[in-house]
């Protein structure tokens, strides 16, 4: 896959979901000692990026594969993408979806239309229950990142986010910071940035690095993710594909711990202005620490959703807000 | 004056201000039964569109002015506004706030380098403060609202917003809907919807309704502002030059409590993931009521600032969390 193949899924979904914008923010640049160029994909269909992909592969099927049904497994954001692009198409939803999923999430994919099957608290038990639901009925799977149209779509968010930099400075980034949960994100935003030879770093949460150790080993490892608020980055593992991308162009991986999180969160909501989930905070914990290497000037950072529990929320205000 | 003069802001500012982006949110369209551009000046520079107004009243100083020192009198976003104006072009500035001046605030002018002088807890005191500080020193005073440049420049907001609105969609808003202090900012709004023939909405606070007793009585009346959560929108009268330009302009006025001000930007913080203040939530309360005169299909809403205490956000969320 090459930067080609993300063009060709931004004039695909082009319509289909929003430009997000690009926000600076002095105070944050202050903290980081750098200029950080903010993609705000919070402010993205369903609150997250995972709509581009999701839309992306959706689009991409034909009638009578849509007509058989639209299937896939998620606790998270990818539930609502696909929800989302399957209703875009008028095709048949149907979520698996954990017993344990809070019930925000639930009615958040119901309202867009989708049909939900409750399967056990695991990945592994969701994804049971999509094959199974697919070996019953045809339809087709959209994997949450482990697929190269899911990964051009991903993409489509640091395509914009390099575009608009340079239509605004005439110039490059000089470093991506991304968020790493399967790997959705960062292979989409190695293709990117590979063709432009800007560095990408890795960030994930300290006890959850599947990519920091797969890339250690040479080869995916299976890790068993520790306790963090960012529930978006908690794979068992990098996408296979992911993994392959990933390796060939990542210039470095940092982990982030909780109060880092938490903290970069909360100076998102009251210096930037944006309601950002834990996991979409990651990126920016990474770049607020400074002294990555290279010493980048003007660093793009991804903040990939925006969906967060209204008493975390509360929580993470009360805790941070002093620090922030 | 005319669009001609805000055209003209638009000109002498680019660079200095930032193009907030204009955000859509299919959920809070279906709340309010239409199409909703958010136009985000809470991502604005110091959080606010006062910026805007602060910058080019500023920059049409000369040096000689500037050198004399820039003053002004304000106990919220205005006195950031000129604090960062001030810094930009290198001109010394003081700043007569109230002596029970959130800490928060102070802190956030001082750090853009300004000098402050507390004075009495009114906004004549403050003004008189500023006006023997201009009797000694010779400087300027950056009035918050009543003069040209002021207006012409908070205007640009909503040139940007038409911009964007025609730019993505081929054709024109239906209708705009603008929160009321002073008003700067519908001023402005008049002067550029004017020109296209688009029907401009002014919201006020209930209790605090400057506007609306103004233009029923004809002439500006004096009000005693009542307790709102919109700090921002509590003036005891509306300008001079902003009454005559709103008068010819303005197509109606609502009224909007506490209950729909905090409902409507916790709606604005969990859905759109962006964080108003309440002052600059009050306009997207008025459209969620929908009913509007003329049933518009598209509406502009301006979203006037962000600056909350993390106090007042915990409070809020917890309140509206369960109804947003």
């Amino acid at each position: 896959m090459s930067i080609d193949d993300v063009r060709a899924a931004a004039e695909r979904i082009r319509g289909q979901v929003w430009r997000t914008p690009v926000v600076r923010c002095p105070a944050l640049d202050e903290l980081a000692g750098a200029e950080l160029w903010l993609k705000a994909e919070n402010l993205q269909r369903i609150g997250a990026f995972k709509a581009r992909g999701a839309m992306h592969a959706v689009g991409r099927l034909d009638p009578q594969q849509r007509a058989r049904g639209i299937l896939t497994y998620s606790s998270g954001n990818h539930a609502q993408a696909v929800a989302l692009a399957a209703k875009t198409f008028e095709a048949p939803a149907t979520i698996a979806m954990p017993t344990d999923a809070p019930a925000i999430k639930v009615a958040a994919v119901r309202e867009l239309g989708a049909r939900i099957v409750f399967a056990g608290t695991t990945s592994h038990e969701r994804r049971a229950a999509a094959l199974e639901l697919q070996a019953e009925t045809g339809g087709t799977i959209i994997e949450p990142f482990d697929a190269p149209e899911i990964i051009a779509g991903a993409g489509t968010a640091t395509l914009e986010l390099l575009d608009e930099v340079r239509a605004r400075t005439g110039e490059s980034l000089d470093a991506v910071l991304v968020p790493v949960g399967g790997g959705g994100l960062i292979a989409g935003a190695c293709l990117v940035c590979a063709d432009d030879s800007i560095p990408v770093h890795a960030v994930e949460p300290r006890g959850c690095d599947a990519l920091a150790r797969s890339l250690a080993a040479g080869e995916r490892v299976v890790v068993t993710p520790g306790p963090t608020l960012a529930d978006g980055l908690k794979p068992v593992q990098i996408g296979a594909l992911n993994f392959a991308i990933a390796s060939a162009h990542v210039r470095a991986t940092h982990l982030v711990d909780d109060v880092e999180i938490g903290r970069a969160m909360v100076r998102l909501l009251l210096r930037a202005k944006l309601l950002v989930e834990p996991s979409g905070a990651a990126a920016l914990a990474a770049a607020l620490r400074g002294g990555l290497e290279g010493q980048p000037r003007r660093i793009g950072v991804l903040l990939s959703g925006g969906n967060v529990d209204p008493t975390r929320i509360e929580e993470l205000v009360r805790a941070h807000a002093g620090d922030a």
